[in-house]
């Protein structure tokens, strides 16, 4: 696989926003004049882009600004995506500098630049191959005011060898730097915790590519198919359908392994009276959608057919639950309660769900005890299961968006109790 | 996807190795007696195992020792799956306590304790949802007379923000801490840097399963194939030739799409006179392989035959170069001198090759003015390739082990100038 590419160093100008630049050739320094950027998304998706960029970039402003500290520094994959569109392929270093007062300018691999250029408008400052970056890095951060350690720092997704070099870089202790700098990690995640519109629209995207996934699962379905051969299926249907990717790694679970939910899917194959658990998602321009479906290969089993239902009962009560105002924490109980009460407790042995978005889990999450509230744009997974040690498991997950008055639900493949094959 | 599994505590003493614990149901804590450990790894797998496992703690022991610091605390997953056989599959902590002078003991989610107990036999402390690892860890440090912060710190791969709790459950202040920490970063990644015999069998492995990839691909390529398709099917040839995945995303690009070493496999179609770059590795137990080979689409054009002849002849030379004290510099020279001479200096835009192993991508880099010399057990690619903008890119990749007196080349599929289709 290549690794190290030697391009150039392109420093282009803020008013530079949607110029491109071009390799000149290996090792040469170039500075290319602005072209057209034609061919990238449309204006108005790009003005979509463009809006919720500037109040992303405006609520971390804010956020400096409240705490004193004259920039922040932007390192972990995930946030650099929400702010900028663009996902760091490689390990080599990126950051993204964040004046409390000015304009961002994201620090990036000289081999990475025409990809940041399609995905982003920011000021860009590339470092090659045998440069320091972190001496770029210092540089961007002493114009920015942020000499002397008052930084936000990424604390969740920044190592300790890295904040050793930007202290070096600005010739500061690292201790110094460490009691100087703030965090800016609970900041960004509150952000990302509440969806806009383009997100969500995003999210519901990935959720609908689930649908003819799980079309062709049933069609497949059948006595001795194995586990990764229905996997397949379902990756190869949301690729078609035009997922960029898959969510995470898709697990289907034949029969008992069904009752173990960290099994693996495998070479298992299918009989008769078996369940298929499908725990599965698309991905699509970073935004992920994650469901689980069990269906049963012939007739249900009347234990498990029962089972299903409590599930299936414990879903609806979980997302009759959702609305704003609500602790996450009675959502759980919701699901929680219905399966006690059918004497299945002791086999409900995960929390309810978790918040999707960039990250298959991420805040907030559907836990026992969780106090924090539900928000209109807040969108999580309600995946209640039931897993009988020897016989099989049953989950039924969906994701839903909190809305102003209740909730919606983005995934819309059956619930019914079906049988395939 | 599920997540959040609530199981239990369990914690097994040192004389428990090769025992078991199951779980005992939701919000218990139990302490389960030994079992067999039969149906896990042969005797004499599980011996070389032990052998290598205890040859590798005692080096970091070692390094402790020298730097006077009472424990190390390896947290990064590659570090962790090479000293315990384990790979953390989520993002819940999970830590690696070394005691200068003491055995081992490894903090894991207690929804991995099955997991990690069938691939190591260390001493476990399980934490479960809602407990804070920082407070058991802190325990395992004190334990260690790692108190006062006199701890290796895997500086490359601690967030911060761990850092802080760290110090934090140790009362510490986060920058004392820092201060009296060492890295432990450099001193493993120098000692995975050489293979011993068990890894390379590994590597080996996993370069056979190349050869059927490649030949299924080469039977199905054909115009108005698509590249999805052919890595697809290299793809499956590996899964069924026994890897446990792939070793990285796997590239497939056509005609002047491969002068794009950054360019991704998407749905471009094939027409004769195109070459068909594919780039692609398998994965076996964490080690993997990575192979190029470059193919035509029926006649090769003449221009790019010359350069196939011309990246060949790199390769060759690159590898004639490898042997115990070489600089890889000198490597690096090798192919490039080639190609400057053959006049395609500025279409060779990236570095010869890379370190293999647990990463795709590791120490040491086989990259212009790296002094480093080359050392038995050493694992490196060697893959020059020549660029041509809007015509076509030839890269041809193997992977090389240095012996006591040169070198093994574990990748066999020919490098014969091929034509398909």
């Amino acid at each position: 696989m290549v690794h190290g590419l030697c391009l150039l160093l392109i420093e282009t100008s803020l008013a530079g926003a949607g110029t491109g630049g071009q390799p000149g050739g290996p090792g040469r320094s170039v500075r290319r004049p602005g072209r057209s950027n034609a061919g990238h998304p449309s204006d108005k998706e790009a003005g979509h882009v463009r809006e919720s960029m500037i109040r992303r970039f405006e609520a971390v402003r804010q956020f400096l600004r409240e705490r004193g500290m004259a920039a922040g520094l932007v390192t972990g994959p995930i946030s650099m995506r929400y702010l900028t569109g663009w996902s760091n392929p490689s390990k080599r270093f990126a950051g993204l500098v964040i004046p409390a007062d000015g304009e961002p300018a994201l620090l990036v691999p000289a081999l990475e630049v025409e990809e940041v250029r399609s995905a982003s408008a920011l000021r860009l400052v590339a470092w090659q191959d045998g440069e320091d970056p972190f001496a770029a890095l210092s540089g961007m951060l002493r114009a920015a005011g942020a000499g002397e350690g008052r930084i936000a720092l990424e604390q969740a997704d920044l190592p300790v060898g890295q904040l050793r070099r930007i202290a070096g870089a600005l010739g500061l202790a690292p201790s110094v730097l460490l009691d100087a700098a703030a965090d800016l990690s609970p900041a960004l995640s509150a952000q990302r915790e509440s969806k806009d519109e383009d997100e969500i629209a995003l999210l519901q995207q990935a959720a609908d590519m689930l649908n003819p996934a799980l079309d062709a699962a049933l069609a497949a379905i059948r006595p001795g198919v194995t586990e990764r051969e229905i996997a397949r299926v379902l990756e190869e249907a949301m690729l078609a359908a035009g997922a960029d990717g898959v969510a995470f790694e898709t697990h289907v679970l034949f029969g008992p392994a069904s009752a173990l939910p960290h099994g693996s899917t495998g070479a298992r194959t299918l009989e008769p009276g078996h369940v298929v658990l499908m725990d599965f998602g698309a991905q699509l321009r970073g935004y992920r959608s994650d469901i689980t479906r069990t269906v049963c290969c012939g007739a249900w089993p009347d234990e498990l057919a029962r089972v299903y239902d409590v599930v299936l009962a414990a879903n609806q009560a979980a997302i009759a639950a959702v609305k704003p105002g609500v602790p996450l924490g009675d959502v759980d109980r919701a699901a929680r309660q219905v399966i006690e009460e059918a004497g299945y407790g002791a086999y409900f042995i995960h929390r309810t769900g978790h918040g999707l978005g960039l990250e298959i889990h991420e805040e907030p999450y559907v836990v026992a005890g969780n106090e924090k509230v539900l928000r209109p744009g807040h969108v999580i997974t309600i995946e209640p299961g039931v897993y009988l040690p020897g016989v099989g498991g049953v989950r039924i997950e969906d994701d839903v968006v909190v809305t102003e008055d209740g909730c919606r639900v983005l995934t819309s493949w059956t619930k019914e109790r079906l049988s395939a094959g």
